[in-house]
């Protein structure tokens, strides 16, 4: 069975678990504090990056992005795809990735996760301590712009790469998810993007996010929540 | 003709006019700055990302990561590949282009990028002005183990992906070139790592990103010498 290393909260992690779940694949989850650096981790994972996925031949293949195409390129069928067919297809799904996975990410969610959830979990001399509210306050603002742009895309398409559930829409969800956790969501005013969360929220892929808690961060009453 | 939108020293931009060389490839460059956000650019790239590219179909695609995938799966062929044939191959080649285009770019060129060159470029209130020379020394501090990875795999290996010229080479060398232009290098120490860039500064494809030159900046003398 194939191996994946992961930290639960970790929304690159959250895409590739979404990945496993729509293609029906089981692997054994191991999870990694990669901040710990454990030496056999940084063996598979020169840079300690999450995800890594250990396929059943043996290959190894750290980080999100190279992860995602590997499993995509080999569980992924004309019939079942999470990239797209078409050129003009995948490049659709990778553009969305990279806003997600790239720009939502070092905007929103990475100093939301950072603030709100490694502070706490950190060693001082790596980072831990007391958040920086201010960080969170921007970060929250910069959001409400994203979430009202995903809601549009949700609002013109079946999926926001087009007609088929995509990689982007697994990303945007691992994404929000964290945000979710955190009791760091407000969908006043984003209905479109709130409705789109709500059909990906009940897909059976996502139960397995919603049952992970991390230790001493405790999720708000609604993360459970398919009807929000 | 398909048409690149392109700055002359964005590390990304540079990857991808490496690959349109190796390639074979002709096209319409087209230089943009991005911050001044021209709105008929802002039209087919909402972020301001560069590069674009904008194939004769019509087909538009924004962003090294989605870009550098397009342009292999349109361009590429089983004896012409710049990502490999098969899936182990492209997840190496792909896990490589993360850690240059990822982790050197945010620790090494990002920041000189920033301090040395855009600092200059940028009106004051985008950012402009006088460089952070400590964020400076900083970067490129943290230069020196990337390089001596680097030249440890290119000792290991014919090119960093393996038997085959790669877009990770391509990457790698975009983002050491603007590194060259900005009079960021010292390959003291690093022999292995010098041998691979005269290596790939040799290459036709890349005469175009030699001749290049930014208005107000200068590059240091030995910026064009292939023996240096």
């Amino acid at each position: 069975m194939p191996k994946v290393y992961h930290f639960a909260l970790d929304p690159f992690c959250r895409r590739l678990r979404l990945m496993l779940g729509e293609f029906g694949m089981e692997a054994e989850l191991i999870e990694v504090r990669p901040w710990e650096a454990p030496p056999e981790f940084l063996r598979i994972s020169p840079f300690g990056d999450v995800p890594v996925f250990m396929d059943d031949n043996g290959t190894v293949v750290s980080g999100i992005v190279a992860a995602g195409e590997y499993l995509e390129e080999t569980r992924g069928t004309p019939e079942r795809t999470l990239y797209g067919t078409t050129a003009a297809e995948k490049a659709e799904t990778r553009m969305l990735l990279s806003w997600f996975e790239g720009r939502f990410f070092h905007e929103v969610t990475g100093p939301i996760y950072m603030e709100k959830a490694l502070r706490r979990l950190l060693p001082r001399e790596k980072g831990g301590g007391a958040p920086d509210t201010r960080r969170v306050r921007a970060a929250m603002e910069r959001k409400k712009d994203h979430l009202t742009r995903l809601g549009q895309l949700a609002d013109e398409r079946k999926w926001l790469a087009g007609d088929f559930l995509s990689a982007a829409d697994l990303a945007a969800a691992a994404q929000i998810s964290v945000l979710d956790y955190l009791d760091a969501l407000d969908w006043n005013g984003l209905e479109s993007a709130k409705l789109w969360y709500q059909r990906m929220k009940s897909r059976p892929a996502f139960r397995p996010l919603l049952s992970d808690r991390v230790r001493g961060i405790a999720p708000p009453s609604l993360y459970t929540a398919l009807d929000f």
